[in-house]
């Protein structure tokens, strides 16, 4: 079985609601869910905030939240989980926002450095990855994240 | 070059930013699209309404049109296009909505059946697929819609 579907076959077996807020995974996320027929069942809503605006003006993060800290901060996918959680009314959702590459943005901050939060509506959790992959790098950054958000939702669940 | 590149190109050389407004492919067509390096220069705003409740709730698609209509109809992708477009302010969106199967919704649709919206904000074009494929049909069904999507992307900006 594979994470997708091992995601789709615990929530649908608890009742649960997903949805997902994501920036440099752009959709992979929601696509990998929705590769899975009975995903209908469980998946409600995904969000590609691509861009800042659409992290503020879709997800809710504040102008000072994105200013202060950017938009690849623990500070951003908190409030981007929360926002998604908001609109969705879903059980659990996660954020993800990074830098894919192979380029970076037009801050300091490395390729490979992706921020992932999950949360439940009662707890948060966040991780930080910090990846280094020499080859394929936009790709293998973006298939990391996404396997990463998977396995937290699995864990958020108790799986 | 491939379909996504393509498309990343072309909006990026001619300055113009897309929105997606996804059901049935789920994420696939942001996903293709955020594939390519540079593409964060012309995409902004992707939406996945995989439920009715995220087509009326985030993307405006009147109840009214849902119920008498359903979410696999013209008069829904019309409604999705608009939507996206208004949230995300980008020159040009997609909307797909249809059953990648393999099982039907709850209505006497089949399997295969897919609409697609483009529209730049002056011009709507409209598509309809009967999709028959015979093995892998879920994944057929989203390949081939993403495929029309972005040559429905190009073809509206005159390439």
């Amino acid at each position: 079985m594979t994470l997708e579907e091992k995601v789709v076959k615990t929530l649908n077996e608890k009742g649960l609601v997903l949805a997902t807020a994501e920036s440099c995974t752009g959709g992979l996320i929601a696509k990998r869910i929705t590769d899975v027929s009975g995903s209908s069942g469980m998946f409600n809503c995904g969000i590609v905030s691509y861009s800042n605006d659409i992290k503020e003006k879709v997800l809710g993060v504040k102008h000072k939240t994105l200013e202060t800290f950017g938009a690849v901060s623990e500070q951003t996918v908190r409030e981007m989980v929360k926002g998604v959680l908001k609109i969705s009314e879903a059980d659990i959702a996660v954020a993800v926002s990074g830098i894919a590459g192979p380029n970076s943005d037009n801050t300091q901050k490395p390729v490979g450095l992706i921020y992932l939060a999950v949360s439940d509506k009662k707890d948060i959790k966040v991780v930080k990855l910090n990846n280094d992959f020499k080859d394929d790098i936009r790709n293998q950054n973006r298939i990391n994240a996404s396997d990463k958000a998977l396995e937290m939702i699995l864990q958020m669940v108790g799986e």
